[in-house]
């Protein structure tokens, strides 16, 4: 029932007998160790909405799936989705992802999104840039077209920016293995995009001060590698620190500070085994040369959606990091202690799929909730509430 | 500072001008998702406080893993210990450890002690029963000795009771590799007592329902097998699941349900590697044949001490699981959902090394507090403080 009550503002959609359900969830509060909160939904109708942008005047860009970017305006979804959106190859769990404001948006009107493009044989992980002009992008063009092929999945996908004007993405793995030699794995090579976290000018240029520009036969737009299937990626507001979560095989998810040429060991360490069998998979859970998580989550609990809280709203989780669960159902506030990550609690427990954190202008925190059915789901934020 | 807190109230031993930090502690506030509460100190000026069993007239009992049996009556830590103690071995990890009184206490006085007893060539996990009477022990003697030898360390030795009349007690693993053959390890082998949960009657006589025991070469008292070094065991008053908890290798402490003639995976499962080098040990962290941990702790904090919780003090933790952290410095609470575990709180944070976890017939939360160098320290109890 509960998970159900975050999808029951998409009301048109949903018997009668069943509003009252939303009521009650509006109304609700949820404790947790520093901040009692509510979760108010936002806008609803949204199937497998997959990233929340704000834009300046109080409208929210989101993006769905299947290759729909929509705009949320006074609470409401508008029924026409953005045009100019590229042509998304959406399938498995590929389509329209991420979406990003260029940290100048204010002045040069430069969004940016990634989604799956179909090329020979398949579709792989790439990063389009735009203008938003009345409501439209006009000017678009890929920027990166990321250099992978396999399945129809771990397209990774999520963009941020750092001060010095650079924008990062993440790339996973396509469901490449693993099997037979661990080291060959493509995550494990330098010489494609699978399994990366890639650095360029927010032009699309690469930086010269990357660190394999100057290695032969290595992709030059690579920060670092060994990743599986990164769907979080933000720059610490105040640190500066890239911080990135990853989708790790059956009880490896992992939080990561990424840091320029390391190696995050998938698949050759990690504290996964292959889902269903249980089958070993990794040499170790740790081995010189890799770099450890800051956190495991052991069983996984599918990380998807990743923020440092800057706000007021939540004065005691100032600094802290969240993390959104899938099959997990939660969002995760980790304590940082420094470089140091600790799970402090597990809020917005069993409320349906997390599949991206925000925080809003105004402080509060935005979750884009999904459905593994394509049932219509929900953006909704946490509020806190004072301790009675 | 905050680490000392606990061991101020061993205040004959400490300079006045630190009093001032025992008030401040036990007048503190701490805050979690369900219960905020005080770290209340009980009684003070132990050294390595083992275990803590609760007299019918309100009075305590403490081992100190020296080899003394303490009485904290009227909140004072009285001078003598205890007589009748056997002789314990001291050494490393070993020394005194377990106390636990007999179900029908009330009627026969019967109490029960682990420790490490000599044996040649070194020392094993031994269980002493005995009648407790005019703050003496009487008629003591031991009803069980393990068949294992190694370093001085991982006795394991937690002891419980079952509402049928069996005494169960964890052994560890004595610090055994592993290298080489993982599965020829000794907590694989079931002709030894290395890395057991052993089941007896409550005078010592194997129970004909023990599921080894018709096994050519095995030792009958063995109910579990696979085991590191177990330092809490105890029945869910409620259900009867016999749960458990184990110092893992560098990640992999564990939360175990354990079943009769199961295999827990020590050394060949886990989610461990080995301290210092990082070096792998496992051949992975799930395969068949061998149960999965209920929880796994990632990095490890180093477990010791289990309850559950049944008292009316913390309403809104009955039925919680609570785990000490020595290394780790905390007291974890986990929900149960039927017998899937979950981690919801990490209590008395950076508060001291938690040895126990005690639930007091005041309903209560009792903790002894370790400390690595042997200074004095304190049992200590959380007392529930209503919400502003």
């Amino acid at each position: 029932m509960r998970r159900s009550s975050l999808r029951l503002a998409a009301a048109v959609l949903l018997p009668v007998a069943l509003m009252g359900g939303t009521a009650q969830a509006q109304g609700q509060v949820y404790k947790s160790s520093a901040h009692d909160y509510r979760i108010v939904t936002v806008a609803s109708g949204f199937v497998n909405p997959w990233s929340v942008a704000f834009l300046p005047g109080g409208d929210l860009l989101v993006t769905e799936r299947a290759g729909r970017l929509r705009i949320v305006r006074g609470g409401k979804l508008l029924p026409n989705p953005v045009a100019g959106v590229p042509v998304v190859v959406a399938a498995g769990q590929g389509g329209l992802l991420d979406v990003a404001l260029h940290p100048a948006f204010a002045q040069n009107k430069v969004i940016y999104l990634t989604y799956s493009k179909q090329i020979t044989g398949g579709s792989t992980t790439a990063l389009y840039r735009a203008r938003f002009e009345n409501d439209a992008l006009v000017d678009g063009k890929d920027i990166f077209v990321a250099d992978t092929k396999g399945r129809p999945g771990h397209f990774g996908s999520r963009i941020t920016f750092d001060k010095a004007g650079h924008v990062y993405i993440s790339v996973g793995d396509r469901q490449i293995g693993p099997e037979g030699d661990l080291t060959a794995h493509p995550a494990q090579q330098l010489s494609n995009h699978h399994g990366k976290i890639i650095r360029l000018m927010d032009d699309g240029r690469v930086p010269a001060d990357n660190p394999f520009v100057n290695k032969a036969g290595a992709k030059p737009e690579i920060w670092s590698y060994g990743h599986r299937n990164p769907q979080g990626l933000t720059i610490h507001p105040v640190t500066g620190d890239l911080w990135e979560i990853e989708h790790g095989p059956q009880g490896g998810d992992e939080l990561n500070l990424i840091e320029a040429g390391k190696n995050y060991g998938w698949p050759v360490v990690g504290f996964g085994v292959n889902y269903g069998p249980g089958k070993a998979i990794h040499a170790s859970t740790m081995l010189p040369g890799m770099e450890n998580a800051k956190n495991v989550w052991v069983p996984s609990i599918a990380t998807s959606g990743l923020l440092v809280y800057t706000g007021t709203k939540f004065p005691e989780w100032k600094g802290s990091v969240f993390v959104g669960g899938l099959a997990g159902q939660r969002l995760v506030r980790l304590t940082l202690d420094g470089q140091k990550a600790e799970v402090a609690d597990n809020l917005v427990k069993n409320q349906g799929r997390v599949r991206d954190v925000r925080q809003g202008p105004d402080g509060f925190i935005y979750l884009a909730i999904d459905d593994s059915q394509g049932k219509p789901t929900s953006v909704v934020r946490l509020e806190p509430v004072a301790r009675r």
